[in-house]
């Protein structure tokens, strides 16, 4: 059995975490601690899981040494208490943005702040077995990418890395509400929020450096709260380098993703399903990826779904933990999805 | 023109009055008073009125005199500052909930909290010109009821009065989020109330007392908020008297709301539109009454529908405004609702 | 490996049987069949199933024998074909209407029809595992009750079966929009469904026989479809037998529930979470039951809760049919819920 | 009074048309044709005109000659009868799609069938006041832009002329379920439409080629459908010409649209409602438009949102009745939009 624990496990990704490590059959939760709930019942903050665990809520000062600590923390608080984090465990899966730009300089550019654990960036893996597979398999400290970088990440670096696209990259992204976290604030009150379509990021958001970092192009990014609890949908645009078709875009994902269990081709002729959805993801541990040609093969149109949650955080952590310790990597991992939903 | 000022108005029954006023030709708005938001424009927190207003809000103790003035702030701070209200201008009408119901034993049951102005509470005349319009006409206190109260007190009042129900009635009232305020709170986070369906009264509901004052029956009624941000909607059951059909219903609604031109009898044989939906109210004035008889007849199912911010609360205000002020009572109430929507 | 087929696979529910199906580690699914999609692969319509199932939809005729066959067929048509499918399983799980009622009268009061298989309606048992387990164990005949009937039955038998409740029970029934299946027409086009609060059945509706079959009581239930695609919540109330106490109601469920996998008693003091919610059961198998008496205790409010296509139907099917075959009942139904969603 | 007709009364169109012209002061609705539907009452299909108006639906055929025709008509049908409407009424406003490209190429390039009536193209002139004004106060024939051309038109044309933006323009265009109109169909199902994110054109949409026409750039647009039933969306992306900063951007859209009573400029530097959000606008003639540049100034997000059964259809074809007959300009549209809603 794993021994593992979450750090702040009572917000949605905390919760999230949770979930899936408590149904995953190798796993033992040791501890879910929480600054402000210490002592109370997760099923009660977390009602999906009643029946399924008699976990409370534990402070952070009574933690112990496990196997693996998942970090559903603040950004810079993260950093800050990383040397502290470390010494509780094996490995450590980081979920904050904290250990994701390797550039201290872009990551004071986008956060707004010094980073000041920068003898430690290079110390972490980036948690996507797609890419990183092999150095996960003994990756010490891992640092999750953010939910619409992961949708960006793993639908355009297969076209970057074969060189088919060309220039600037603008990626229009669409989030559920859970991004922003179980903080109550007037910007999260349903009455706001509820079918909205709010550019809250018209340029420069923070998962824009990732995309940037991993593909290597400029990336222009906006972000969009939309009507949806979970879920996350990017729609990019870049131009295709002389002589690309289709062919050549398709058989790019192919290569990239034969075999792999959790990223799925979507790109239909026809159909309410042509293209990535992430409404039927919910749950899921899917990254759907599609993608459509402007006539005169001149741009190419990249879709990619995922559930902010799952695939964009707690799913691919515990992916991220099966390749680490050896475990079959959908483990913990199998629900599909529902349709409808 | 009527001199009209709002207390409260940063919050969603404020902002619904500062919409109606500051469309009705003849009303001018001398105040908009906020604790919080003072100096600030208006058209910042209600971004509706974006190129509707110019006002800013002000403190209360910047409050002058006017010719009526609307209380949308908190129960039990209201009956505490009644006095100075009265004060500020000729009419009062207020949307708190504590001069709603006459007995202060009722209130101190349903509220929590002993009333602490029942030297007044006789001065007010309740806030629905359907029922009281002729001494509306000359009232200086109006007392408007509550969202959820005025759905049932319309829509069971003529049956009640009529004699055609007995017993126990039973009310199931659905809200949206709007109802619950502005404020910001972990009960109100989008993610968690998108979707719900959440009882949050499974009994004695503070709108029930309203409801059985009214109609002198035993009312049980549970609230459930559902996914919607404005609307409510009441199904109530009662068993029928002796002898009561179809028709003595209908006629019992029909002589009761003969020419009224915010209540609409709502009861087709077929069709999708067959019985009062909130979804085709938002930002009308109307309140939608229907019924179906059980076979045998021996229950009546009686449902009502209205926007809770508009005839449950601001547009009630307003006209009630207009018929104290001698305006057309339909002034500044237009708006039909929109379909789809 | 139990060999399983479903007949009416390309609905909402026949998808949902296909996704527990499909994720069952001792079930092979051999046919799906639908008339319209025949030779279509099952991931085109059912999208959340890619990279889960190669099948195709096969035509009906081409149905060989099964272990056990599924029938998500109209009412009316499961009758009359009933002979004809008996042939092709040892067992067959019915999802349909039709025999669910064991009185035939009470058949054609509530669908407008005579019954035409009433020598076959003794032979069916009772689908729901926590009333029937032992009948289940050697069933060959199993009629799924009805997604409402489900939550009602469960939420309200334990309470008449001690005599706790007297007379008449009203039951104020929610539903989302799959309960309608997968058929488009005008009263399931988005821009008139969404948000709406539709009372599409004031009294009478079919599953209200259901529920007083179950309970030997008096049922008035009326149904209101509101903004979710998943979910049923019923509210209903009774009045109390003489010296019934909150205690005497725990009681009740306690020891009738005790033990069961998927039936979870909430009912808590406060929180956001005191009472059941469909929200939180979307994929899961769980019928969630909360109840709160009046003070005075004269009546009790029980609220219960389950998604509509899994414990309100195939996931209830698929853990009858694991109690028919001997496995572990929970199996393939493990998926908890998600929070927030 | 404007004697006024509606073909094609029973769609959302349609009725969006009967809501504003039964308001509307100076105009009588002498007709609203439906094929299907003729003899019964419109407030049976558009439940929000219950008490409104008592008019029936007629056949086409029955209508006579008035002052203004209104066509909400399917493409193709519309050019090939237009002919025939022209005769009907001094004044025809169109808004089908088939006189909105004046090069018949382009027009056969993205609807994917010949012009039928070429001759005509020139005659029409184009319905959006803020462009056309003096032009649609004599214009017998007038073009209304599609719902998310209108918004693009608006939000960019303002940059193009004034010559900031160069090169591709990119519009990412999210819209509500009401767009595609009241016809049953699996894709509008609401168990699929619900919460969908469905990117139903990645590239090429109609409204594309309405942009780029009216801009003289090239237009990359996508659409995809989000959870609304109204509401547009668009968010354009330009590089920005040489030395141009937010002033300039700021300045074009001052002058282009100071005094414009239904575009406002939306870019606030904090706050929910910093930008454009279709949220507000249901109901309101309103578009608002914002944006804000890339750090370095070489890019321009420009954000628009309306209505699009209003600004982006019948609120904007009444703005130009208005125009054309010498009303008040905002006659019959003075309803501000909700909030919350």
């Amino acid at each position: 059995m794993i021994r593992a624990a979450v750090v702040g496990a009572a917000g949605y990704i905390g919760g999230e975490l949770l979930r899936l490590l408590v149904g995953h059959p190798q796993v033992e939760v040791v501890a879910a601690t929480s600054r402000t709930l210490q002592g109370r019942q997760v099923d009660g903050v977390h009602p999906n899981l009643r029946h399924r665990t008699k976990l409370t809520f534990s402070a952070e000062d009574q933690l112990g040494r496990c196997d693996v600590l998942f970090l559903a923390t603040p950004h810079r608080e993260t950093m800050q208490r990383m040397p502290e984090f470390l010494e509780k465990a094996g490995v450590v899966i980081d979920l904050s943005g904290d250990f994701r730009l390797s550039d201290p300089d872009v990551y004071e550019d986008y956060y707004g702040t010094a980073h000041e654990a920068t003898g430690l960036l290079d110390s972490f893996v980036q948690g996507l077995p797609e890419l990183h597979r092999e150095r996960l398999r003994t990756a010490d400290r891992i640092s999750v990418p953010g939910c619409m970088a992961s949708a960006g990440i793993l639908s355009l670096v297969p076209l970057a890395e074969a060189g088919l696209i060309t220039g600037e990259v603008t990626v229009d992204a669409r989030t559920g509400s859970s991004g922003s976290g179980a903080k109550a604030g007037a910007e999260n009150l349903h009455a706001e929020r509820s079918g909205a379509l709010r550019v809250f990021a018209p340029t420069r958001h923070r998962h824009e450096a990732e995309i940037a970092q991993a593909t290597g192009h400029t990336v222009r990014m906006s972000a969009t709260g939309v009507e949806a609890v979970r879920g996350v949908q990017l729609l990019s645009r870049a131009h295709l380098a002389e002589g690309v078709d289709e062919r050549a875009i398709r058989s790019a994902y192919r290569s990239r993703y034969a075999g792999e269990p959790f990223v799925r081709i979507v790109a239909a002729r026809r159909g309410l399903h042509r293209f990535p959805d992430a409404k039927i993801l919910s749950g899921s541990n899917f990254c759907d990826i599609g993608f459509a040609l402007d006539r005169g093969a001149s741009t190419v149109t990249v879709i990619a779904a995922l559930d902010n949650l799952v695939k964009g955080g707690a799913g691919n952590a515990v992916q991220c933990m099966n390749v680490r310790f050896g475990e079959p990597e959908e483990r913990g991992l199998e629900f599909t999805g529902l349709h409808p939903n």
